[in-house]
Order: C-alpha cells, then sequence, then structure tokens
C-alpha cells in the first residue's frame, strides 16, 4: 500500500479526442476516515465510452463532471479504514470510485460485493452497469422474441458481446458489427453469434442484406453515425432500434450525424427508442440472478481486457474510441496488488 | 357532365419540386363499365403531403405510381353507370379515385358514403383518413395523457390542427407551429390551442422555451428537418415523437436532413416512432365515431381548402410545400357541378 492518492482529475472540457492536456495527474496523501466515513483503496475502475458524454458541459441524464474534479468512473475499491458502521475493514465495494487510488464515502449508493461469488472484474463488466444495460436495454426496451434478426453494433464490445449472447440464448438470429478479422471470429466462433460483419473491410449494407435476408427486428445500437443510418431502411415491419450508445460520434467536433434515414420508421411502423440503465435500479437483482444463472449454465461468457495504472487513464481511455479494446475495458490500480 | 375525362398522369419523376413536365394533363372519353365494374364521377380530390413520397420510386409503405398511371389519390365520386351488384347509379363513394374525372372500379377498397350524414369534403378530411391519421397518431401512437404538454408541427395543415383538437379534448396543454400570423391566431382564436409559435418569425427554440417551460411530452411531427431537431433536447423524461411526415424534407435533392439531436431520446428515455394510418382499418370506425361526436358537439372544426379543376392538379399540389393551404387541401371536379 502506497501513502499516495494517484488521482485523474478533469483540467479541460475536450474538444473531440480528449487530449492530455484536458486532463491532471494529482498526487495527493491517502485521505483519512472522518466519522461516519471510510476510506477504500480503489482496486479495478470500469471504462466506459459515456465518459466522454460526462466531460461535456450541458444537460444529460446526469450531471457534467466539473473541471477539477477528478473523473467519474464506476469501480470496486477495499475498504482500508472504516468509521461507519456496517462497513469493515477488508471489505469489497462497488460504486462511483472515481478514477483514483482511494476513496473517502460516506456509504451511499456504494454496494458490497462478495469477492468469492465472481472474479472482482465480473462485478465492472457481466455482474455490474454493462451487464444490467445490456440486459434490460434488448430484453425490455428491444422486447426480442425468438426467432427475430437481431443486429448489434459495437459487437465486440463490453455492451454489445453481451447483448448479442443474451439474444442467442432467447434463440434470435444475433448478427454482429465490429471491427477487424479477430474481433468478428471471436463473436461467431466463442459467443454464439450466427454471422459478424467486419465493417472494417466489408460493405456493411451489403452485408446486412446477405445476412439478414428478410430484414431486421431489433437493433441495438452502440455506434450511430453511418451505421445506424444503414440499419434503418433494413427495419422490418414494427421493427425496433435501442439507443445505447453512439460512439461513432462522442468525439465529433462538429455535429452530430443525424440518420437521415429516419423516415424509415414510418415505412415500417418502427420505433427508436433511448433508456438509461439507472432507471431500472429496481430490477438490477432480477439481471444479475438471470445473467449469474447463465455464467454457472456456461452460456454466457464475460470478456475483460485489464490495463495497469491508474494513471495511465488518459491514454487507455481512448481505445474505446479507436476500437482498441476487446469486451470490458478495465483499468486496475496495479499498486494496490 | 362532360364527355371527356381529364386526367392526370405522372410523365417524370421529379428531382425536387414537382414541375409542370413531371405531369400529363391527357383528355380520355370516358369509360364505360364492363360487367361487374361501376364508373363514377369524381366529386373530390384529396390532396395530401405523402403524395409527395408515392411519385419517388424505392420501397416505401405502399408501391410508387408508376410513370405514365393516373396518380393515385383518394377522392369523393359519384357513380354515373353501373354493372356491379350493390353499387347503384347516384350513390356516392370514397376511396382511391385518382386525380381524374371518371373512374372505373370493380368496388374493390371502394366505400359508400351518405351525404346526408356531412358535407362531402369532410369525408377527405375529418373523417377521412386525415382525420383518422390524427386521431390513431395521437391517441394510439402518442399516447397522450391529460395534463401533458403537446407540440404538434404543421399545425395549420390537415393533420396538425386536428391532432391538436384532439390533444384540446383530451386536456392537454397544446402548442402549434405554423407558419405566419393568420394560421396562428387561427390556432388560438378557433380551434382552442394554448399557443402558437410562428416558425418564420420566431426562433422556434426560444418560443418553445417560452411555452413548454417544463418540456416537452409529446411532439406530432409533420415538417422533420430543423424544427425535429429542435424539439428532441426539449423533450421530457419518457417523451414520445409521433412521426407522420416530414414535408420539409420530400423535395429534397439531396440527402434527407437526420435529426443531430436524436441522442436526446437516451438522455430523456424517448421514442420516436412512426406509423401508417392503414393499420389501423379494423378500428377506422371507432375513430370516425369518436370525432363524428366531437363535431356534433362543437368541440372538433373541419377547415378545408377547395380549389377548383382536376387539370390545375400539378400547380395546387405545390401549395402543400409552400405552406400556402390552409387546413385540408382538397381538388374539386368543378366540370361535375
Amino acid at each position: 500500500m502506497t501513502d499516495e492518492n494517484i488521482q485523474v482529475r478533469l483540467a479541460a472540457r475536450p474538444d473531440g479526442l480528449p487530449k492530455d492536456s484536458d486532463w491532471e495527474i494529482r498526487r495527493e496523501p491517502v485521505p483519512k476516515a472522518e466519522a461516519d466515513q471510510f476510506v477504500a483503496e480503489v482496486l479495478y475502475v470500469s471504462l466506459d465510452p459515456a465518459m466522454r458524454g460526462w466531460m461535456n458541459a450541458g444537460r444529460s441524464y446526469i450531471p457534467p463532471v466539473e473541471i477539477g474534479a477528478v473523473m467519474r468512473a464506476g469501480g470496486i475499491a477495499r475498504i482500508t479504514e472504516s468509521q461507519l458502521d456496517g462497513f469493515e475493514v477488508g471489505e469489497h465495494v462497488y460504486g462511483m470510485t472515481g478514477v483514483q487510488q482511494f476513496m473517502v464515502s460516506d456509504g451511499k449508493d456504494m454496494q458490497k460485493v462478495n469477492p468469492e461469488l465472481a472474479p472482482l472484474p465480473t462485478f465492472l463488466s457481466v455482474l455490474g452497469m454493462t451487464g444490467l444495460t445490456a440486459y434490460f436495454g434488448i430484453l425490455d426496451v428491444g422486447s426480442i422474441k425468438a426467432g427475430e434478426t437481431v443486429v448489434v453494433s459495437g459487437a465486440a464490445g463490453a455492451v454489445g458481446s453481451i447483448v448479442g449472447q443474451i439474444a442467442h440464448i432467447k434463440d434470435c438470429r444475433v448478427i454482429g458489427i465490429a471491427g477487424g478479422e479477430k474481433k468478428c471470429g471471436y463473436l461467431v466462433d466463442e459467443l454464439g453469434f450466427d454471422a459478424a460483419i467486419d465493417y472494417k473491410s466489408e460493405d456493411l449494407r451489403a452485408a446486412l442484406k446477405e445476412h439478414c435476408p428478410k430484414g431486421i427486428d431489433v437493433f441495438f445500437d452502440n455506434v450511430g453515425g453511418d451505421t445506424l443510418n444503414t440499419v434503418l431502411p433494413m427495419l422490418r415491419m414494427h421493427g425496433r432500434v435501442v439507443i445505447c450508445g453512439a460512439i461513432s460520434q462522442y468525439n465529433n467536433t462538429g455535429p452530430v450525424t443525424g440518420p437521415s434515414n429516419y423516415m424509415s420508421l414510418l415505412v415500417s411502423r418502427a420505433r427508436m427508442e433511448g433508456f438509461v440503465v439507472f432507471d431500472y435500479a429496481k430490477r438490477y437483482p432480477e439481471g444479475i440472478q438471470a445473467m449469474g444463472g447463465w455464467i454457472a449454465e456456461g452460456k454466457l461468457k464475460s470478456q475483460e481486457q485489464i490495463e495497469d495504472g491508474i494513471e495511465n487513464f488518459p491514454q487507455v481511455l481512448l481505445k474505446l474510441f479507436e476500437g482498441g479494446n476487446f469486451g470490458k475495458l478495465i483499468l486496475r490500480n496495479t499498486d494496490a496488488f
């Protein structure tokens, strides 16, 4: 255990891709717990495309990270000092730890995690917000039914890879869109996708026509931009588009590319719907129980890419936007191990 | 009654706004009824923004009008000759008459109309497809509830003016977007809208903020383009966007302007949904009964703009795209009166 607390703070609101100068790496003393607080050492931090949105000013589904504040992040931490009843030294917690080595908390919105149930990183992927986003997004918003054709963009990413597996479990025909032969092979060979389209080497429209000859019932979109626009005219009657993200657009310096084919929603009597996983908080236990069961049965795999060093956050984050990650991207606080 | 049948046929697929050269005005002999057919003189023809879409090649919710064919249109006709049981000379029918003075029909998809129930043009407006589009669009797709804030674009148009009145009847707060002081005054003074925004002279965003300080629950969109994009970030939680049309985009020679703010659907957990009135065919009687009742109670007004001469169709149609109509635009076959 070190005696310093490396923190990654937001120094400036980025214009386009976040640059090193948008961040400040601060080294502070490890904080002390005051009354009704605990201090915990952060072990793993979740890296998510949504973080890019949190860095912008303006209205969104949660307030932006303030300039000068520790970057917001979900994480797993182990309590090192406690003055708070019910939180004991050595226990593991999940919550918004921030991108830092040590956090102080009053326990609010922090949940206990049992490290004997699953490897700790799993609580940031399949058994965490990522998995729950996939679960409620594809089942509730997407309302998939057995036999339907489901297309997932960002299919080798954290959420997309779980969405595709759930759709497969629910007896849908699943087509993933991902970048590169390795990712595409993995989706089909390891995760049970019926087909995968390499958007870097294939013509997306032609490939979708080949793999979805009857059209697309449900599109789960993590990517936006041209991908969304290409899919819209291929929706079947009463199709559904689940808007989970738009990673192709998060670092635009100009305006977002809107889906010019949105009138296909009329032609196909289809709907496009956004959601935020937090709205399903009361039903998290249902999702965790279902996905835990599928993991136990060997039907659902958790794929994580773990990188080292809290101070490397600015560079590792960029992998999300460059297609450099495979499954869930997690940063490990190496000093804690 | 004349002995010639003026027809408006599609001569070419338009690029942008339809030009005179995209049409052929044909004068043919009045057709004769063969066995199991009737001939009817068309009295009124419905002019609709959707017609522009029917003129394009390619997949849509109904097949395109073929080059050389009589332009598709809903209309009201009076039977002048009949060899078909159940259809008597002098009876009035509603259906796809086409833009012509006389039609031949086997009776399929033609409905009898009782001219004693309402003035004939009403069957093309409130009691026809226009009214039914408004009824099912705002009530079923929009799912409005009392107390919600409803915004309607193209509010002085055929569908929009009925949508706003229905929302008012259902105790919603209704804001219309229309072009010009006269239209806006009419919406508020005559049709019970709570406010109207003149997009030609007002800043739409500022005006919406003023009239919808808590945001927008339901947006019924006939216009698309910048209007849709401006509304999206102002949606309230679980807001709904009903996609009925996109008249601002129908004559684009370049690509449609997609709504770049579509990610607001995620922020607001909102949905954007298209529909086609034909899907509600089984429930038409419900809609007609409800709207007939509201008309009788004086709660729902039908506003029609009737223009003369089937042969003037090419020029009159353009009024729809230039904001030159007030309520339902109808063409009268002057020779029949």
